[in-house]
């Protein structure tokens, strides 16, 4: 079903200084940077060959970012992996007995579709499905 | 410097019920499983394209994934990238002014040689590098 990990999302304080880190320093690609106001986050995107590191800085504390690092601070976030057919994904999740977030795709960074599976279904892990 | 992710690792507190959720619900290979006593934990590695989830249950409270579990519960620990070249990869992240928890590679699963930088200088993400 998953292709590969398409990204690591981490919540960040100040996204400036961590793409520093990340591309100065860890020596990644900054390919993309969006504010993606239905997430309530500024995202950047650094590229590791065909995954990415993703850096999300929350748009305010009642956010779900926001509210990630007001409890547990900065670090990893979610997991995300690619799929090329979203809705056949999600088919075989709900077929799982996996609980969803996001019965439907939405949109995500870079125009893709995306959705999020319940993490409680998943050990507390926060799994994302993205279709490019 | 990063080729690829090479895997997410994941904190879990049953090796194998958390194998039957990644493998029979989520659609993922289990390619490799295997004690690496010096890092205290049992893991199990699984396909995802070129990338890999690793699952890690410790051998006991007192190690780092048992100290890990008994403090934030099950969930992602850390994340791993590829590289050719561990030794080059470690003097640039020296260079850089990151620190290191391992000044020298050790081994890892598989026969890998591996390293983790040290998280406060990574923004309390814990990364690992790895040469397969």
């Amino acid at each position: 079903m998953f292709d590969r990990i398409d990204h690591v999302g981490i919540a960040v304080e100040d996204l400036d200084s961590s793409i520093e880190l990340w591309r100065e320093r860890l020596g990644l690609e900054l390919s993309h940077r969006e504010v993606v106001a239905e997430q309530g986050v500024e995202a950047a995107l650094l590229d590791v060959g065909e995954n990415h590191v993703e850096l999300l800085a929350p748009l305010g504390e009642d956010t779900a970012v926001g509210r990630f690092l007001a409890k547990r601070g900065p670090g990893l976030h979610h997991v995300a992996y690619q799929v090329r057919d979203i809705d056949a994904a999600l088919e075989s999740v709900r077929d799982a007995g996996l609980a969803l977030i996001d019965e439907q795709p939405r949109t995500g960074i870079r125009g893709s579709r995306v959705a999020f599976i319940n993490p409680s279904a998943t050990e507390r892990v926060l799994v994302e499905i993205v279709e490019r």
